[in-house]
């Protein structure tokens, strides 16, 4: 935050940075529950992740109307201005995240009578872990207010890409080797599929982090690699 | 909009509606041009839907930034606050679905070497016809301000969940059929799903508009008939 004699208006933006926060602690819980309910076939614990979306919603809702308030009371002007509506856009990022885990949650209350195999569970896993450090390192990076610390994480999403690439190429692998996994095989898709875009989103928490604190856009271009769209990079047999 | 005199806010609410306005005729284009593009083929054109994201995102920031700055320098209270809030849901709301365009068109681009039914096709066509349709529906309801329009359109969502399902259902099907459709398969549900989601931001937007003219949440629960995530619902031979 920048130096300056402590006015009503920090208090205010304490009070912003408190529910991202929050927000953020909430979403590392429920996408870790969900992954978790995913590999532990344990549909009441995907339940518990799907009724606790509510309270990711009314967190993001709170944190507007203090947001408006705010700038309604206090009019300010080009930085202050700037940490309100990077404020406002984190929190909706966070609030996609909180959706995610819960697209993941309702997979796994539908899976159950079905198998998959440990290898991709542990796959999902990994991602999912790989996922909440990139949340907390943004959230970190937005608390300290850190550009370099944000752009470490915005680089490392090619490492949720490559994962998520690596679990799309096998998934279809077993899809074609045995229908009877197909089923199954759609909602780890999807599951995965889930993980990147939590993944995404921690990308766009760090370029509202460089625009709170230099007002500008990132100028480089993201390196992406999401190749569960180049289908014609895999080669099917046959 | 309220009857009252003109005055300076009701212009700064003007430029925030024909901002709306502009970003759901792209929105429509872009959606159009996808499933265009997926049905013929057609990467040129599923290139030019990537490039042109960009637009959607600059509408979306260019409306947040006068939100904000009328926010800041008209200090509106109770409905007016709502507009502007509204507004800025509803941007965020059109934005995602121009993002969800974009997917359409990257599974194209990357389709072309793959082939799949007409069949299939003609129900994902029909999909986006019904998804534009909403958009379309939703974004006159908030133009007239127009609460019965809006629920209306928030209660048929349940028609793009019911395509969306039998879909689902039919491309499990052609997978299980033979092991060469799966590749070109996941990138339709990809598709189906991405258009799914259109759908439910165009409830999103229902919602803005009874609250931006009542000031309250829908207070029912919305119908919802995704079983894309209930697979056991979906008998597999084997």
């Amino acid at each position: 935050m920048p130096q300056h004699i402590v006015r009503g208006f920090d208090v205010d933006l304490l009070c912003l940075a408190t529910k991202i926060g929050e927000m953020g602690k909430l979403d590392r819980k429920q996408i870790t529950d969900a992954v978790h309910a995913l590999s532990a076939h344990d549909s009441a614990l995907a339940e518990q992740v799907i009724r606790a979306d509510d309270a990711v919603d009314a967190l993001q809702r709170e944190l507007e109307e203090k947001a408006v308030s705010t700038i309604a009371r206090r009019q300010p002007m080009a930085v202050d201005l700037r940490e309100i509506v990077g404020a406002l856009r984190i929190a909706n990022d966070l609030e996609r995240v909180g959706d995610l885990a819960v697209n993941i949650a309702r997979s796994v209350t539908e899976l159950h009578g079905d198998s998959y195999s440990r290898g991709m569970i542990s796959e999902i896993d990994h991602m999912a872990t790989l996922v909440v450090e990139q949340l907390d390192r943004v959230l970190m990076a937005y608390a300290e207010r850190d550009v370099a610390k944000a752009l470490e994480v915005w680089r490392r999403d090619i490492e949720v890409d490559v994962l998520n690439n690596s679990l799309f190429r096998e998934l279809l692998t077993y899809m074609m080797e045995d229908p009877r996994n197909i089923t199954a095989c759609t909602q780890l898709l999807f599951c995965a599929k889930n993980l990147e875009r939590a993944g995404d989103h921690a990308t766009n928490i760090a370029e509202s982090v460089v625009y709170i604190v230099e007002g500008r856009a990132i100028p480089e271009e993201r390196p992406k690699r999401d190749i569960t769209n180049l289908s014609n990079e895999f080669q099917l047999a046959g």
